[in-house]
């Protein structure tokens, strides 16, 4: 077959992750000469950036992803995988696949992600779910409905202010964001639509070990956030390192917390599959140690980018996990490829600092862009331009552009459904 | 307080269920001399008739559902409880609940609905759901999106082509659509995205038990009907009565078919609370038979509507179960309760038909409205646009507008995503 006979004579690169850096890999190596195997367990790329608003019933699931086959349906050397990654042969360069046959490659890309790290208490995961995948967000919508219900039918008095207890823990931009859409929730959006409860006194704790929220942002912005938080309802702790969770509490600075449902935004760590890679260098949380061309240390066909990867680049900048370093990496990796290709030379990756953004509530959001740092309604308007652009795919685009408008014209929500009224079954939720 | 004495010397209405039948009956009771409580173990109403959309990856699952509770916003006098009937004590004038306290009436309407029904052949829903819920739909979803991820992933020629063998079983309107809405999936959204399998080959079959499709309607239109789909790559088959249902085999007529997702459009049954209703006189199905002017015989207090009442009407026309009939019948029910309170003689329901329609695929459906025959684009835009006008909600009107033009333009579906790619544990699934 000559599909067969092109293909074998190409080089094969197989790429890890359809995030923000295995999509940025797979666009550039948009190469006649190269040959791509896609891997993700799941079959879309997601906006991770939005999936509070999915957790807290503003978007639905399918505007922030896109299918992952149908974002390289007109790139025809990209054949896109579902698939577990179980192992990674790092000798005989073989990846082995849970339903598939294994694969072989010519050059490896690592864009595993990141998962949520529960700094060791892997056990706390069971009663505080991070914030990750989709999965994730609609599981924590369902429990975030599901309290106001069962504090309206509840009969105990009691009982009804437990229920209305949230619990965030962590105070970067996830946490913050977070913490502010689950206010206006309680306090605006559905506070007229029960009658024995009154959803505006439910209490929402954002939880911080640091001194301060939003690290990234000057004091002064960090400071605003604060502030804005709570004249909006929520309830901050900074210097309070999180010590216990358990079911419906969380300690943490020493203070007992009652939670009806706990969001753990606090840590991440490299994907397990990372542990695989035998001799490769890995950190405590599992994410690896690059070259200065994101190859792995000895291993010149090998290349990790995006969240799995702990780096400081060239010109000593420790490279944040977000959206924008991943899809740099991403590109960085590809063309170290195609100079293999071309019998250039490589390069050192060098992160393009862009700016960072975080939305509070309706019309305030802090943003550090072009040297200059925003607070307020400018910031927010800011960021919301910037998540339409980078969101994937024009019709997710339009869907919740409307959302927005919608959201902000009429106070309203349009994902308020609890889909699946049927019990969770607590191994399966944490399974991970 | 004052809520309570003014709550306690209104008549107290208990609405059971909260679909077309609850809702009619929740609104038409807006009246300060009636206080309302309304039990549905959903916290939305849900738009049954564009389920097959959800299940076929062309709607998001909020798009069709709405909160009750913020249907009810306006009207002070309802409450919403999410929780589930557990009994009905009719002596007692008691509805007995999952979570909160009981309740005691002064009226009841009983507007449970209809439950998928396996003919007396329960152990076939493990392997055939039904469609009936959001839970449902979105399962589907994950199936059908799975198995063409599947087949690509397969090494085995024969198992790739095992993974797109689809049955519908059932020639009514869902069957009808599901079928269709499944081959333009395979055959015109899916056919570029894949490079192992050829979506385009994937075999629907659409079983019926009877001589024709859609026998409600004409012999043209049920014949059109079967040579459209028949065009659109469905396999037909009359005269099909299912005999059995397994892991991946529907036998039907006397022919085995391979199914690696079996949907089950086939029979609908009453809600299993009925069973509870003492003395109440029940068909097989466990629908409930009601006087002319929808009372349970002997109990003038307890009313019954919508999918849940079996019923020839007072002209003798047999009530079908659709959501027209069921909007007629909850107006009709409050109206009664309405009538007592102001000593007025209650009357007999009389169904006016209003028209049935069912839609094919692109472009074609039938129609029977207006005393006349329809079919093709017209009966299209008709169908269409009778489904945005009772679609609850302008945002969920919106979304679904856009989303019909989007696919129509496009070919493409918003909603092809696998939210939870965790393998479901087939207990919780079947549970009802």
């Amino acid at each position: 077959m000559n599909a067969t006979t092109a293909r074998n004579s190409r080089i094969h690169v197989v790429v890890l992750g359809g995030g923000f850096a295995g999509l940025a890999a797979c666009r550039r190596l948009d190469d006649p000469r190269v040959q791509v195997t896609l891997i993700d367990r799941q079959n879309h790329h997601l906006f991770q950036p939005l999936l509070y608003q999915v957790a807290t019933a503003g978007l639905a699931a399918p505007d922030i992803a896109q299918p992952l086959r149908h974002i390289f349906s007109d790139q025809e050397n990209v054949t896109t995988l579902m698939d577990d990654v179980k192992r990674v042969d790092l000798d005989a360069r073989r990846v082995e696949l849970g339903h598939g046959s294994p694969l072989t490659y010519d050059y490896l890309v690592i864009g595993l992600g990141a998962r949520t790290g529960y700094f060791g208490h892997d056990e706390w995961i069971r009663h505080a779910p991070g914030l990750k995948t989709l999965a994730e967000a609609t599981h924590l919508r369902r429990e975030l409905l599901l309290a106001f219900e069962r504090a309206e039918t509840a009969s105990d008095p009691a009982e009804r202010d437990r229920l209305l207890n949230f619990v965030v823990v962590g105070g970067g931009p996830t946490g913050v964001e977070t913490a502010g859409a689950l206010a206006e929730l309680a306090r605006r959006v559905l506070v007229d639509d029960f009658r024995r409860i009154d959803p505006g006194r439910a209490h929402v704790h954002l939880i911080e070990a640091a001194p301060k929220l939003l690290t990234m942002f000057t004091p002064e912005q960090s400071d605003y956030t604060r502030r804005r938080l709570e004249k909006m309802g929520v309830t901050v702790h900074l210097n309070a390192p999180v010590s216990e969770v358990g079911k419906g509490y969380v300690v943490a600075g020493g203070k007992r917390f009652e939670s009806s449902v706990t969001i753990w935004a606090a840590g991440v760590e490299g994907s397990p599959v990372t542990r695989t890679l035998a001799g490769a260098p890995l950190d405590r949380g599992g994410r690896v140690q690059v070259s200065p061309d994101l190859s792995l240390p000895g291993r010149r066909e090998v290349f990790a980018a995006g969240d799995v990867v702990l780096l400081t680049d060239v010109n000593g900048v420790r490279v944040p996990g977000v959206a924008p370093a991943a899809t740099q990496m991403g590109r960085h990796v590809a063309e170290q490829i195609l100079a293999d290709i071309n019998q250039a030379e490589r390069a050192a990756f060098a992160y393009r600092d862009k700016g960072s953004m975080a939305t509070i509530g309706r019309s305030t959001a802090v943003a550090k862009v072009f040297g200059m740092h925003w607070t307020g309604l400018p910031a927010w308007l800011l960021w919301m331009s910037v998540h339409l652009v980078f969101l994937m795919g024009m019709r997710n685009r339009i869907g919740v552009f409307l959302s927005w408008i919608w959201s902000y014209c009429r106070w309203q929500r349009g994902a308020r459904i609890i889909v699946d009224t049927r019990e969770p079954v607590p191994d399966e939720l944490v399974k991970r």
